[in-house]
């Protein structure tokens, strides 16, 4: 499946925190970066997530922002 | 300055792409990794954005999806 | 591949606008209601997005507000 | 009132769940689509949400990416 | 109309900037603060948005950062 | 640190409540004004966001929404 998000970074889950709706997933994608998302806590569910999977980290371009 | 993103990693402009109201950088930040990010034509003449440049990439977690 | 995003529904390409730097593509996914997206103008190009194609809309839970 | 959000789109609560902070709601927009959205918490008691209301979903065309 | 986004501020439209695809709008909300708004260019017609007129900015809750 | 985000005001946090993953503050940046926030949970203790303290509320601008 192609997804018109310009960020698709492959990595590997390294944490996984669920709360009654939200959930913290971090992965990390190499060069040093950990991602950190928040997502529905059902997608941890729906996903299989689970600590040392590989997983892609999705960004939408019009949610990046830069700063120096 | 610290930012309750919890995504924030540094880099080097390798593109720039101005419209009329909006912009598209692109910055390496290492690990095989290179964010495009879409922004407003004038904050790239506000920050100062040109190719080459050391610039961090800010991604709030609830921007992060992910997928397997 | 599976993604975290909870809103994920097909349709059908009905009007793509493209800009220097960013598209407006409309789908129609049934029900009356036809959904208006912006990406980047080479997502338009690299996803192959044309009218009268099958597509999908891909929208994070996170992103979703309510009116009444 | 009307928003410059393009993605309007009425229809039914067919699920509340909240957490202390987050909230998830279930809108059938019919179409056989049912759209996930994560809202603050007391947005559902201001909002006075309930299953079975009528409620409409609010999506900025930003946020808004395409998959094939 | 009531909306789940928590942030609804009324304000004056003090400029207005648009492109092919999207648009630039500035609006003063009072306290000295003037929000920037990117929305796509057919909401400022359909919105009927000029300079002078009074507006409310709707942002969502997940969109705002903190940083100190 | 100068940020893209075009939105960048500063005030006083006047409400912070936290949950297992996601926390909501609130911050009065005047003119009648008071933003309310969704970040996540170790986001309040990274920064040390307390009640009375002075900060920043950071917005994108494609994340702000019009309506009349």
């Amino acid at each position: 499946m192609k997804i018109s998000a310009r960020n698709v970074f492959s990595g590997q889950v390294v944490e996984v925190k669920t709360g009654a709706v939200a959930a913290k997933v971090k992965v990390d994608i190499g060069g040093g970066n950990v991602v950190t998302s928040m997502v529905l806590a059902n997608s941890v569910d729906d996903l299989g997530i689970e600590v040392g999977e590989e997983i892609n980290v999705v960004i939408k371009s019009t949610e990046v922002m830069l700063s120096k």
